[in-house]
């Protein structure tokens, strides 16, 4: 059995379309909220045998077409000496922003950069179904500069900002070097079992075009043809970022997530054909119940054509979403006829 | 003396470009800060008196050419018998987001809407000198609903969103019943001294265009139409919402403000030389400091033409903001030559 995502990923034809759910292995489930009842969110995720199963969780409940690791956006940087913490978002006892930090962060070895996720991935790929894909992933440089420069999520991150305006090229030495990291975490994702892998650019939209084109996009394609040349099949996703679609779309990926505020339909006619488009149901009607969710899903797949179309949300599944809703949006997947 | 601001928004040239700054009312001030270390928030926009001394103390200090009324954005909500306090931003004990709750919300008696921001306005309209414009605001009836909904403000708003998903005619007598308060509260802002209002759509962008046309922009049009037929002149900001720029543009307002993210440049080409364009310095530039500061704001009127140009930040100003940074952002302004 060939794994439909990776087929729609490829630009081939596929018998439905493939369908999987960001943070899908989270707090929405009383599985995982079980777990997380008796484990903190850093014990799971630095725990492989834990990872793995909570990765697995929503797998056995549903017919998802994809996993993806139960990681966090912040497990490469133990490999670059800065110890993180949960609170519950990653705080950094040491923000990183000015030239002597930024120029003291290592180079981190391949093999030393969260070697507990490669397990996780080992441990998965073994007991998953051959149609399911396995998905790795990783913050875009910028989102994971955002973390280090502020020292925690904040709202519009702007020390992350100041520094880019008032040191471009430290700004550009930081971004380089959390590229190489997250480059070299990916390809070892893909060792270790992961058939493609989602680059997450969450704080994406907080820049102008200008100043994303300046700053932010060279390190990203370059991220993104190393992997490529790698042979590793790359979705990415740019959050809060309608404004960038023409920028995002223009770099080498084989699928383009979007979150909900793109017209999924309309980005699919100036892309054209050639590219996976990923999503972009809102979160938020899932919370509105399974009929609301029915309608909207039948919405999107009547607008956006199938042919290389993996339907998801536009964003993270919200923690009080009924299991209902994402049964209904399954359902409309799995009953739609695609002419072939 | 005339206002240069009310010129520029009525579409006449002026000397040099207006310039004021968002939240310029604020704690990058010293002399604000000893008022907060002495009392509240909510004491000092509730009280007249300080809330005045509070909307006058940045232009003792810089030649702005307007004052904004020190008010929150949820003062207008005490006159639906609705309780706020803030911890430290706005929290509602009952959020309103049943249909009984709605549909209890009473219509308020215009003199009944936040007087105290009223009296502020008349003690401000006192001391002020002739050639400021005295600015009113008032949240947009999407932004105030988002808080109303959600009981605080809450990264993307998901329950705001999943309501108008899931029950769009109750959604919509929310907004109808909110914009018909802020309109009542603009209007009376007006007649005690208010040169003209800026309405805050700082949540506009949480939307996909066909979501925020279908749902939010009736609204908003009908607000700014009955302001308009009042005579007031109207400043209309969207926030974080570069996608929805066209049809912010579309609105009748004599002038748009936009954030950092978008082009003012392109805008000024899109939009056509009969609308004031407000704006957009990111203010992270201002963190970085008066060099930075200088280099940004030269590129800016570098790159927008002065006619009709108000110059702003792009959201509003900092807490940490060096106060040399606001002295090098209007010194640029206030030595340009304009050729007339």
């Amino acid at each position: 059995m060939s794994k439909i995502l990776l087929q729609a990923l490829g630009g081939h034809p596929t018998p439905r379309r493939p369908v999987w759910i960001m943070r899908q292995a989270g707090r929405y489930l009383p599985e995982y909220r079980e777990l997380r009842g008796k484990a903190t969110f850093e014990e799971l995720a630095g725990n492989a045998e834990l990872a793995a199963e909570v990765t697995l969780q929503p797998l056995r409940r549903f017919p998802l077409d994809a996993a993806i690791v139960f990681a966090d956006l912040m497990s490469p940087v133990g490999a670059l000496g800065i110890p993180v913490r949960f609170d519950p978002g990653p705080v950094l006892e040491r923000p990183v922003r000015d030239a002597a930090s930024i120029r003291a962060l290592p180079e981190a070895a391949p093999e030393a950069i969260a070697p507990e996720v490669m397990e996780t991935l080992r441990r998965v790929k073994r007991e998953l179904a051959p149609g399911v894909t396995l998905l790795g992933f990783g913050g875009a440089p910028w989102t994971l500069a955002a973390y280090l420069v502020e020292g925690q999520g904040k709202s519009g991150f702007p020390r992350l900002r100041a520094l880019m305006h008032g040191d471009p090229a430290l700004f550009q030495e930081l971004l380089g070097k959390v590229s190489r990291l997250v480059t070299a975490y990916l390809l070892e994702q893909h060792r270790a079992g992961a058939d493609a892998v989602q680059v997450f650019d969450s704080w994406a939209g907080l820049l102008s075009a200008a100043d994303w084109t300046a700053h932010v996009r060279p390190h990203l394609a370059t991220m993104l043809e190393e992997l490529g040349r790698a042979g590793v099949p790359r979705l990415l996703f740019a959050h809060e970022a309608p404004h960038l679609t023409p920028g995002y779309a223009a770099l080498p990926a084989e699928g383009l997530a979007l979150c909900w505020r793109s017209d999924l339909a309309e980005v699919r006619r100036s892309v054209g054909p050639a590219r996976a488009l990923q999503g972009n149901l809102d979160p938020a009607v899932l919370l509105a119940g399974p009929a609301a969710t029915r309608r909207a899903t039948q919405e999107l797949l009547r607008r956006v054509p199938a042919r290389g179309h993996v339907v998801n949300l536009g964003h993270g599944i919200l923690p009080e979403t009924p299991l209902e809703s994402v049964q209904a949006l399954l359902d409309v997947v799995h009953e739609e006829k695609i002419a072939s």
